[in-house]
């Protein structure tokens, strides 16, 4: 008799996004004939850029003819884009080989994937509020979870304290939901810590692209990082990629554990597991760290960060208490007079008709709060922002 | 101290198909004027079908505008394609519902990623010669595995016997390697053997384009089959979609095991470890079902189908045995005069330039057997059964 995974019967009722969508379908089957104005789940709305575009053409074009087709790709990556992205890294002074660099689906799907490297024993340290995949990746494993909550007082960037336990630290700067930021500080103090105890880190830097302040965009920044850390990248928000896919992972050859090199470890997981990434979205992905796609990806992100300015002068006049928004492209607001996330979810949907995300939905520590994102479309934001300064002021 | 997965130990030295690559070109190194006859791994040599280029150039073209931009996808697949896939078995008489067809980034990558779904304390049935994944996916979670070897006396299609203790059951049929093809009264007692046991069939058919024979495509051909099987396919083989990437699996709902709905787990398993499948891709792929571009597709499996006939005829005249070819796209053979099977790659490799996959590397028992691909270029093929005649004869 086969057995299931049962850890999934511990797995809570459903996913945050998807409730999130139920509830407000439900609410548009009653009301028909309004506009949303949607800042709930992080999709982008700009479409991809030229230069991405023109790569895609052309490798489409390239399995249409017999001397130019691709068959199997290298299963960690094509070298072509794994050079790409080490020279990407080593622009910004880090000396990483390509053979450091893996080629991904995207930063979820590699979340999922790389928990194959650990034992069930290890303890996840999740810091709350958190992307909720982080939690049912583990429970699904069947990993004890460590919840470290954060707030206010420590600016929502929580750090290493005396008996604190666990193996696996999930630490995701710029962070979904809140918006901070780790600086290179906070981020040596968990590195320390990782190494001292022989922890790993993986570090979701699916947001580095936001940062404009002097502040860590890769945790290969700070030394030490070799021996404690895996970095999972994602161009979903960096060049509009969420529906396309395509990510990458550092994992480095310094990187062991029990005895086992975990760069190892994932060249012989992904040979096993996978047979690649498609070559088209491989040359898609490389068109993204050309000089032309660069210069038009950071175009894109411009016109987020001008609505995340927008939503910010909305509720700073209304003096609401916010985080987020300057480095990352989240805006985390504290519900007004003590509502709950999911009370305030459905007054912004019954009164404006602009649906974010309840903090609730981040861990137990996110209730009071509630999280924009700034990827909507412009238009939609600004329109948005009168109201709910409107909202705010009554 | 994190604990790495210590199963990672337990595998054998390297994967099979990197062990060839670097043996051959070890041998180009020395020998850098030969020309190779590539038939060992199962890569595809025509390129994509005009149909497929066609909705792929079209889909990008979507990614480039605001109003036709898609960003997060379904995480179980896009609707269009899982409905096209549901009408595809609907032709063929097989009732399902596009709920119960999920799209994956291909088999490989699904074959590792629904292990997730079970307890590591199943034992795993593998019927040999074998795809070396299945081995060690189930190595790497810890699993018990027990080998079904079969050979020449059974025609490679090992059925139920008594005393056989396993949970989760391989079956690959048109088979990789031998190309044996289960019937339907063989695959009904596996059914039979699986739901009296509760046992769970991951039922691998990727080679199903290749059958030209009355014999099953689909295990949901065989009453029985919706309470214990699962149907892992592909599009790499019939529509030399290898380097492009795209699969999809059958999960009924009436699949249950220990309390669990597998098809509600795997629903779970999706919306918290992907974001989806790219849309680029997903546009591709269902234009292999329509009737341009399923005509299209058969007329590249005529192709590699001739190259099987004139391997075949090539084997036939040097009075050779083998298997398969006929409804797979896989000729097994039986080294001659007793040799082994790196011995015999060896020999073809120096002496005639043909490459082929030593049967060793399925398993134990396909030691003294040979695997030809017939997915190589049509002229090469030619050649190499000119060639192989000759050596054979000698």
């Amino acid at each position: 008799m086969l057995t299931p995974n049962l850890s999934y019967a511990n797995l809570k009722e459903s996913y945050l996004f998807y409730h999130i969508a139920q509830r407000t379908k439900a609410w548009l089957a009653e009301h028909p004939d309004k506009h949303l104005y949607r800042m709930g789940i992080g999709d982008v709305s700009l479409p991809l850029v030229p230069a991405v575009i023109a790569a895609l053409h052309e490798a489409v074009d390239d399995q249409s003819e017999k001397n130019r087709f691709h068959g199997y790709m290298p299963e960690c990556g094509a070298p072509f884009l794994r050079e790409t992205i080490s020279e990407y890294y080593q622009k910004r002074g880090i000396s990483l080989s390509p053979d450091e660099v893996f080629v991904s689906s995207g930063a979820s799907d590699e979340l999922g994937d790389i928990l194959d490297l650990f034992d069930r024993s290890n303890r996840a340290l999740i810091m709350e509020p958190a992307y909720p995949a982080y939690v049912d990746a583990n429970i699904m494993a069947g990993r004890e979870i460590v919840h470290l909550p954060s707030g206010p007082d420590n600016h929502f960037l929580p750090l290493p304290k005396e008996g604190l336990d666990a193996d696996l630290i999930y630490l995701c700067s710029p962070n979904n939901p809140t918006g901070a930021v780790y600086n290179r500080d906070q981020l040596s103090q968990w590195i320390a810590w990782a190494n001292a105890r022989g922890a790993v880190i993986l570090f979701d830097a699916a947001y580095e692209a936001f940062i404009e302040e002097d502040l860590p965009r890769s945790i290969f920044e700070i030394p030490g990082a070799r021996t404690c850390a895996i970095e999972i990248c994602s161009l979903s928000k960096t060049a509009g990629f969420t529906g396309t896919r395509l990510g990458y992972t550092v994992i480095p050859k310094d990187l062991e554990r029990g005895g086992l090199n975990l760069n190892a470890m994932w060249i012989r997981n992904r040979t096993t597991k996978t047979n690649g990434i498609s070559y088209i979205l491989q040359r898609g992905g490389a068109a993204v760290f050309t000089e032309e796609g660069r210069k038009q990806v950071l175009g894109n992100i411009r016109i987020y960060k001008e609505n995340a300015r927008v939503l910010m002068a909305a509720l700073d006049e209304a003096g609401a208490h916010y985080w987020g928004g300057k480095n990352a492209p989240y805006i985390w607001m504290q519900c007004p007079n003590g509502m709950g996330s999911w009370e305030f979810f459905d007054k912004l949907l019954g009164e404006i008709q602009v649906v974010g995300t309840p903090g609730e939905g981040f861990g137990a520590c996110g209730e009071g709060f509630f999280r924009f994102s700034t990827f909507g479309d412009p238009a939609d934001t600004r329109e948005a922002a009168k109201r709910l300064l409107n909202l705010l002021r009554k």
